[in-house]
């Protein structure tokens, strides 16, 4: 393997890690912006999407000249699959951080709810997955990544409670009902990222095991003992 | 180039087009459950899931194989990544099809709204994208893949208004809160089913053309004239 293949490979690494360090404080600041009701962190959350979209066309790039010039194989090829489609799932979770932004700016503008749901614990979690993807994948740590897998449940039965709780304000109050669609959309959103933290988090342990978790294949085996 | 080789090109593009059959049968079904609150068939649409899901697995496996043996470059390279892409986005659409599914199992289980919103327009809309979408990949038709990018935009606007109708139908009545929550979900949902068709048509032009058009690079061109 050339040196110059090396560092190509390390180049694309680090692009990556960068971008994950943006989705991660994108959604981290969009989470800030609606809970401390600051539309001026929301326009700067919906601003700073262009970076890490140009980010996604460089690693595209990246992907087709490594492919191209140094056709790779076995993990190397795995690795730069990986990276592919990781840069996809970073992309979108920074579309879903302005999703987020968008709906703090409107909420900032109408008289708080009260109470905010679950959407502080669900924006912990999701950026604790986040942050656990991408660490299990600078350090191909496939247990991390496991890890990830089985926090996953939690988010959607947060969001199931968030959309109730919501549902059951506006009934109560139709003054609120803008606000607590805000909140649902929010809600909404946090589950996907936290989706797409999964998505990373299979990419890693396929780049690592040649090994494909997609769709629950290991979470579903059955739990028998010898019969 | 190897008889081998082209026959397996050709093998994932069959793959990718039976795919997207899949999807867009998956999404016109789940819509038909809904406005026909008919249980049954969203039942059928969840548990049809699988075979796409069964097909990303297949896609996936395709193009590790074809890169790691056949080690492609320029136009192959470019359609092989795109598939690898563009299964994707369909299996995404699949889950957007059993989201819907469960919002009519849901719908169906309640007192009807009188007016849908812009639900039966959205449908038709994503549906065309998705359909013109594949058709441009199968015959690499960048016209009709620009056409989609077109109109994606008309689709946000019809999501924007079926949140505020709603909203509208909640104050008037909280009666129907879980409807209206059950519409707004399949509304976004549609939205996101046209983002994934305008990744495709993305995907069709970058494999044509070796022309990147995503985040609006060409639709953002100034369109001065010489001064």
């Amino acid at each position: 393997m050339s040196r110059h293949f090396v560092a190509e490979l390390g180049e694309l690494k680090s692009t990556i890690i960068r971008m994950g360090s943006m989705a991660e404080q994108a959604i981290a600041e969009s989470i800030r912006a609606l809970l401390e009701r600051d539309p001026e962190l929301a326009r700067r959350v919906i601003d700073e999407d262009e970076s890490i979209n140009r980010y996604e066309v460089i690693v595209d790039d990246q992907v087709v000249d490594l492919l191209a010039l140094q056709q790779p194989v076995a993990v190397d090829l795995r690795f730069i699959l990986a990276a592919q489609k990781i840069n996809n799932d970073l992309e979108r979770i920074g579309d879903h951080a302005v999703n987020i932004a968008e709906s703090a700016l409107q909420y900032s503008g109408r008289p708080p709810l009260t109470r905010p749901g679950e959407i502080p614990e669900m924006a912990g979690i999701s950026k604790t997955m986040l942050r656990e993807a991408i660490d299990a994948f600078i350090h191909s740590n496939t247990a991390l990544a496991r890890e990830v897998l089985r926090t996953d449940d939690e988010i959607d039965n947060l969001n199931r409670r968030t959309v109730e709780g919501m549902a059951e304000l506006i009934r109560t109050d139709t003054q609120i009902i803008y606000q607590a669609l805000d909140l649902i959309r929010v809600s909404r959103n946090l589950e996907r990222v936290a989706d797409l933290a999964t998505n990373i988090a299979e990419e890693v342990i396929f780049m690592a095991e040649a090994h494909n978790v997609k769709h629950n294949v290991e979470r579903r085996e059955p739990q028998q003992g010898p019969t």
